[in-house]
């Protein structure tokens, strides 16, 4: 197989995610919010790259079984049902209903894979699902979502726990890009603990607004056996 | 100490390269022709973003005692008097020569750095006379070339090396960025080996043009004791 990670947006090559299984990371917090949302019965998540799609698309989908989710700053935005707390969407919220999200990095790497043949969301919380449902690709990419075009280890870290499972799991020799390589060295040095998580740039940004609790549900590894993948526009409950 | 490791010119915030001694990585191979040049005499390099401006400023300068340096696609540019392999600059090349120098990604490394108080050029091939003349520091920035933009894991494992050596030099605990400490665990996984830069895509790259021969110089650590400094637009020897 071939695996390539990018750390960020601004690393994908268009081309090269045409042709790709993508799987999207936010640790802190969009994806780890999605496997959330999806465990606990939401029917669709509409990733939106910007406030204003999402209210469009709220509108269009009908308000009264649509929730508008999301974040700036790591804040709800204002006239938003939820935020981007995982601890927000339990199954009396969120159950059934469609969710559409925008948040400031997670959301928007999911903009450039819409020419893409398949995409999945993978935070700590589904590895081990999401590795087992990539069985027999040959094409994959991981897209760090990172931090405003910038690496995020946090996300780094998923991409190479989430790859060392992938490869473990058999198969020819995979051909790794220079991402895939550091991010499978990381995974060799780093455990996804609580600590790790406060240390990161990403950990220190929410526990300075206040919101540190999230971070023992975004390093829960394997707290859940969902996939998210997206089937026309939004992601959708698969596997577990 | 503050430190923060970029792995492009894309992640490096103006504002903090404003204020910080920044270090420019680009194994592969600007930096590591750098200090070869300086290493064999050259009496200065003048990093430039284009073409243009390299063949401008080599007028302004006085064709007889400069030479004119760089590739584009890793190939010497036209007309220009050296590539941007380090076997290019020997002594009896480039001894009491000032070079201007024009690359894919190293130099439009050093573009952004016009603003910095202290800005150095490592390589593997001096990377203890960097640390040294790290010694010191209050505010680090390790700003790796990259590729095009992109996470490049020579310059990623340069800057780790790199980084464990001032770290071990002793002082208060640091401050690091995602980067940095990706960067350092990356240090404690990989060793800067011929085989490790043949499998990295800067070393296939080079390979497929048939410039693998420069690699074995690339990896050849602390071959030299200069530490390439920018003064007055030119990087001057330094150190040992």
């Amino acid at each position: 197989m071939r695996a390539r990670v990018f750390f960020s947006v601004a690393e994908a090559d268009p081309a090269v995610l045409q042709e790709a299984t993508v799987v999207v990371i936010d640790v802190v917090r969009a994806t780890t919010t999605m496997v959330e949302a999806l465990a606990h019965g939401a029917r669709g998540i509409y990733p939106t790259a910007s406030i204003e799609e999402a209210v469009k698309l709220t509108a269009s989908l009908g308000r009264e079984d649509t929730l508008l989710c999301g974040e700036r700053k790591g804040v709800k935005i204002e006239g938003f049902d939820l935020g981007n707390s995982p601890s927000e969407y339990a199954a009396t919220v969120v159950s059934g209903k469609r969710l559409v999200m925008s948040t400031t990095n997670g959301t928007m790497a999911f903009s450039v894979t819409q020419e893409s043949p398949r995409v999945l969301a993978c935070a700590f919380t589904n590895l081990a699902a999401v590795a087992t449902a990539l069985r027999g690709t040959e094409d994959l990419v991981v897209l760090c979502a990172g931090w405003q075009e910038r690496f995020s280890l946090d996300d780094a870290l998923c991409a190479g726990h989430l790859l060392r499972k992938v490869l473990d799991q058999g198969g020819p020799e995979a051909d790794l890009n220079d991402g895939a390589w550091a991010a499978l060295s990381l995974s060799g040095a780093l455990e996804p603990t609580l600590d790790f998580l406060e240390g990161t740039a990403a950990g220190r940004a929410l526990e300075a607004i206040g919101l540190a609790d999230d971070l023992a549900v975004c390093v829960d590894v394997d707290r859940h056996a969902v996939v998210p993948e997206m089937q026309d526009q939004a992601l959708v409950a698969t596997g577990g």
